[in-house]
Parts: structure tokens; sequence; C-alpha cells
């Protein structure tokens, strides 16, 4: 396909400038996206307006077409974007490590760019200015191919960043928008490992277990959440349904929200009833294992609901004998992203944090926290749930890779 | 194939048990192996010996005999290797950071294992103790998929390990042999990404292609290196007569050693026929560029030649206008691994360390250095070409990933 080799040797080419630009010309280049977004604001509300009457058309649900459409609040979010973006300190060129060894070579490590980095992702326009700067930020080129349903939007974003990276003096080829939609075009991105260095899928899990089993690339696999809380014998009820409240409905979308609910036995015929009757009503529904049915009216719940990511107002529940039939539970259903324990076991707590494999493990908080803002990273990429590279939430940091610089005295090895 | 299921869902098991062990009890498991490696020498000896008998049969050129054979000293040298593993200080578990949020949450990033690691390799019989010592050491559970040549070698240093896993009180599992030597069974493997976590292939550049081509599970690349130095017009002649010696000659099988050799071209009448008489002598073949053949009688160098990595006494040679050409030069042919500039010019070397991306970058040094002995990170289990997790030499830390624990006193999200 030659709109893809041909965008792919353009943002690699584009990497080999990038890596070298100082902070300032970086911070710049983000400030012109932001002015030409301001400037373009008109053009890309009238794009996105026709995505938008398209997947009416085509009957997208109104939760999802939610998602895609812009307003001018979204577009000055994405202004914001820009600015948070150029006050992150820039990760490439710090020095992680200097050290002599005992012949005189002095060895340091340092923060370089990754190179060009592929991005696919569905409807959500942000992503495509998120994307954008925080790969210029962090000294990279980006491919972007975002879903086919925010295609005249996507191209209207980009033809603003283009205008303001050219503006800017930036190399032609730091963001690139694949325009073809189809799906051809995704399997031929993840063959293209001569150009891109790493892909980030974020989407379903559909998407992103196809990236996984076809790119050539390196993957960092982010934002399937299937989330545990585990409510222990001696868990405070007040505080228990308030965190399992607010992990299941301050926003079900997420990746960070709760899908299965595991109670101890000891507690689940006071607990139950209580977070039961502030979930339903909320509008949750909650499919439990038949012991659990027994202290509330629930569907039952399947095997395959405990291995489901709802990213909806449901909720598994399930009753298990102690802290280590929960982390069995664990071990064996969740999707590594957020796992809590609410105890005031101090053994318990213990041996959750250490036994649990996922990306973040809390004690007696709600899992609604994995996220870049508030762990205090600044703004975010995805969430990883693998654990090459980078794991939980990742941002500039994670958009680096790191070189050794050695200055010798003319060693030899002997 | 029902083998390779099977081991991989024992090593993936098996994984579980090991994150969760001491480092005593890791220590204690390698210090076992140890012993029985000792134990067992004379079944290994004679094991391999029908691996050297079976591919002197085949017509296997000697230099590749002479990595395949083993003796009491190369048995004796992998005894010692458990020895110093012991010695190395254990990731897993270190603390890399701990901070508290304004609404009182305690993250703490921790070191954990990997999981299952599934280890590609060819001949060498000494990586199986390698990479199960290491694997171990770092919490992981490994599967080993040894070359055909060294069947009968590796079952034998295998049953030694898992005999002194087993009386170590290890699950089983924690290290397993594909004994399956056939090219399908590593297509099967690179599949296995319900068990494994990590690919690392040790080889040439065909295995290491195949291995990012097929593989659904991350990789990490390992040890291909077209490697280069670059001769300013200022660099000191006799001791960049010494360096590029020791880089071509000291051990020109290694990834490290240097496979072209660009001059400046103020320095090349002086330089070439000084550099070119010492190598002649030790045996090198030199290819040249047409103007460096107007210097020293060599053939002439082809577009291949540049590359390649010979891995072998030849270097490709080549004129430069000055550092920009040698720094395109590099990029266009590089490996990623090891260049070198030899100069007296601080801005040329200030550019040159700046613009190269490769793992490791040199001013006046060898090549040679690229190592996790002489970085002093102690044992490596290759050198990483990529960008992703690991770059350059990698040990035990990473043979690790990291996960956040959260202390909370029942926070929610707002």
């Amino acid at each position: 396909m030659i709109e893809l080799l041909d965008k792919g040797e353009k943002v690699k080419a584009a990497s080999r400038k990038l890596r070298l630009l100082s902070t300032d010309e970086k911070n710049e280049a983000i400030l012109s996206i932001s002015r030409e977004l301001e400037a373009q604001k008109e053009e890309i509300l009238q794009a996105n307006s026709i995505d938008v009457e398209n997947s009416r058309k085509k009957g997208m649900k109104e939760s999802l077409v939610d998602r895609l459409a812009l307003s001018e609040d979204r577009i000055a979010r994405m202004i914001e974007s820009c600015k948070n973006v150029v006050f992150l300190s820039d990760p490439v060129g710090e020095i992680e490590n200097t050290w002599v060894q005992k012949d005189g070579l002095q060895i340091s490590r340092v923060r370089v760019p990754i190179g060009a980095i592929g991005m696919i992702y569905e409807s959500r326009p942000n992503v495509t200015v998120d994307a954008s700067i925080l790969s210029l930020k962090s000294g990279n080129s980006v491919l972007l191919k975002g879903g086919s349903d925010a295609i005249n939007s996507n191209k209207a974003i980009v033809s603003a960043i283009k205008k303001a990276l050219t503006s800017a003096g930036l190399p032609e080829g730091s963001v690139e928008l694949v325009e073809d939609t189809s799906h051809q075009a995704v399997e031929e991105m993840l063959k293209m490992n001569q150009y891109l260095s790493l892909i980030i899928p974020r989407g379903g899990a559909g998407l992103i277990k196809f990236v996984v089993n076809n790119s050539t690339i390196p993957v960092i696999e982010t934002g399937i959440g299937n989330c545990h809380i585990f409510v222990d014998y001696d868990a405070d009820v007040d505080k228990a349904v308030m965190i399992v409240d607010n992990a299941k409905t301050q926003r079900p979308g997420t990746c960070n929200a709760v899908e299965t609910l595991l109670v101890h036995r000891a507690i689940a015929a006071e607990f139950i009833p209580r977070v039961a009757e502030i979930l339903t009503q909320k509008g949750v529904e909650l499919r439990g294992c038949a012991e659990s049915i027994r202290y509330w009216k629930m569907l039952p719940a399947t095997e395959e609901d405990y291995a489901t990511e709802f990213l909806d107002l449901v909720l598994a529940v399930k009753i298990v004998e102690d802290v280590e039939e929960a982390i069995s539970h664990i071990e064996k259903y969740s999707s590594g992203h957020s796992e809590a324990i609410l105890t005031n076991d101090y053994a318990n707590s213990r041996r959750f944090l250490k036994a649990v494999d996922s990306a973040a493990v809390y004690v007696n908080a709600s899992t609604r926290f994995t996220d870049g803002g508030e762990f205090g990273f600044g703004s975010e990429i995805g969430i990883s749930t693998q654990k090459l590279h980078a794991r939980g939430p990742f941002g500039l940091k994670e958009l680096t890779s790191y070189k050794y610089t050695i200055l010798g005295d003319n060693q030899v090895r002997k």
C-alpha cells in the first residue's frame, strides 16, 4: 500500500531530526499546535459533525457517539492539554546514572527517544492530539491510525497539527495520519518494522488481541481492565460500600472501574445487602455466585461474567473462603490491571500486596486511582497491562529508551 | 504439539511460585545446581561427546564445533557462573521509589519477576546453565529451546538442573527444555503467549529475524553487532591503530567487534597504511571503498559488505568527508549495537555522542567494552539492540518488571 509505506518512511526520517531537538523547540511546536487548533476550530467542528451524522446513520449507540462528538468545550480541553504537556519535564537527554570503571571508562546512561511510534486507536478524536503532543515532547514522530468513524475529524485535526509544525520548522513527517481506514491498512502497518519502533493500540480487547497476534513491531498493550475488589472478613462495612460504589459507578466505562467483587464468606451476610442496595439504586446489574444470591436477588454469574470487562453498570459477585481464594480467583481471571483488598488485617494486606501480580495493587482504596494524573505522572498515553518496558500508567518517560555513552582515554579490552 | 503445551503450562505454573521465593531460597537452589553439575560431570561430558561426534560427521566447521564442545574446564566455568550469580544482588522486591500523593495514598514502585521466559538459542551449551540461573535468580521460570546440535548436552545439563531444583524444593517446571528440535517447535513456541511473557533469542541474524517476524510474545533482540569505528582527522594515529586492532582482532567472533572502519579523508593517507599493515599481519581481510584502495591494496567493498556483521577476520573500510558523513553512514548501516569515534576534536566528540543512535556510543575506546561484565553489571543474558525494555548489556534487573503497590485509608476518586 503506497500510502502506508510512504508515510512510514516519512515518520522514520522525521524521527532522526526530532531526536536532536531542544526542549524549547519541541515546546514551541506544541504551543503552535494549540494556536492552530484554536484557529481551525470551525473546520474541525464541521468535519466532526459529518462523522457524528454518519455514525448515527449507521446506528451507533449514543454513548459511543458521545465519545466521538466534539464541541467548543472539548476543543478547549485539547488546547489545554497542549499547554499541560509544555509544562511536563522533558525526559530526553536526562542522565540517569554516570559511573567510572576501574580502567577509567566513564559510562553514562542517557534517555533518548524511541524513534517512530505507531498509534492505533478507535473513536475518540482527542487521542489524535494527545498522541501527537506526547510523542513530540518525547522526541518521537508518530504515525496515527484512528478509527473510520472519526476519519473526518482526524483529518481536520492532523491538518491543523501539520500546519503548526511546518510553521514551527519541524520536519515533515513528524505527525502523519493514515487516511486509509481499512482493516488491511492496520495489518500492513503492523509489519512495518523497518520504520516503526513501537506500536501502541488503544481500544477494545478485540483490537488489542489482533495487534498483539499480528505485529512484528514491539507492542505495549493498554487499557484492558478486568479489575477486582476483595472485601475481607473484617473490612469496615461503611467504607467498603463507599469504595465499591466509587469503583463501579463513578465512571463505569473506564478501564480502572471494578468488574468483579469478591466477598469473604464471614462478612457476606452483612456486606452484600448493604452494597447491593446502593448499587441497584444506581442502576447496576449484579450477577452473583450461587451462594451470594442467598443475600440479594441477582442474576446468576457465569464463568464468562468473571472473565469479562463489562465497561458498564454490571458487576459480578463471588463469595470466597479467604484471602487465598481471592488471590487465586484474581490470578485466574484478572487482566493484570488493578486490584484492591479492603481489610483491617495487617497480614492479609501484606499477603495480597505481594501475591497479586497486577500493575496496581491497592489496600483500602478505590481501583479508580490507576491513572497517570492520580499517580502524579502528568499526562499519560495509556495504562499498560503487560510487563515489558512499561507497566501501569505510562507517559513521557516510557515513550523514551536509553543509550550508554562512554568517554575513554584510548582504552582497549584485555 | 503436546510436549510444548505441556511444558508451557508447567513453566507458567512454576512462575507463580517462583515469584514469591526469598533470595536465600533462590540462592540455595542455584548452589544446588552447581553441586549437581559437578556430580554429573561425567554424564554431561559423555552426552556432549555424542553431540560433537554427530556434528563433525555432519561436516560442521571446527570453529563451531569448538563452541559446542565441553571439557572439564568448561564445566568448571559453568559451576563458577553459578557461584557468581549467587553473589549478584536480587532485584526482586526492590522498592525503586515511594511517594505520598496529596490525598494521602502512599504509592511504591516495586520490582517483580516477569513470569515465564522463553529462551531460543543455538549451539553453546553454557547458555543452558546461564539462562537457567539468571532466570531463577530473578524469580522467573524458563523454557529452553537450544539448537539440535547440542540436544544431548542440553538434556544432560537440564537433567542435572532439574534434580538440583527438586532437592532444593523448587517447583517442577522452574526450568524446562524443549526436546523437540524441529523448526516447527520454534514456530509453535512463539505463539504460546498464554504461557510465556518474554522471548529472548540468542543466535545469528536469521534466527533473530525469524523470531521477531513470527512471535506473538514480546521479544528482546540480542547480539547483532554491525559496529563502526570512525577515525577523525586529528586522531592520535598510534592509539587509533591500537584501538582498531583491538576491536577487530581480540575476539573477532563477538558481537561488539568492529566490522566497518570509517576514516576521515584528511588522515586517510597516513592512517590506512598503518592500520592495514598490522591487521593484514594478523590475517584480517580488508575490503575498501575506491578511494581507500589508493592507500593499501584491498578487495573492493560492496554495498553488502557495509551491511554485514562478518564475525570474522574481515573489515570493511570507507573514507568519509567528515563526522557528519560518518554519522550518516552509521545511521544507514548500523545494527544499533556499538560505535566509536576516535578524535581529539571536542565538538566532534559531543556531536557523535548525541547524534549516533546505538546502544553504546564511545569516544576514544574500543567497541569491545560493550559487555555486562565490563560495564559493571555482573552476568548478562545478552546485549539488546532494540529500544524497548532493555538496551545494551542486560542482566538480572532487565529480567524483571515492576508493579505499583498503593496503601490507602479508604480513599475514593472524586
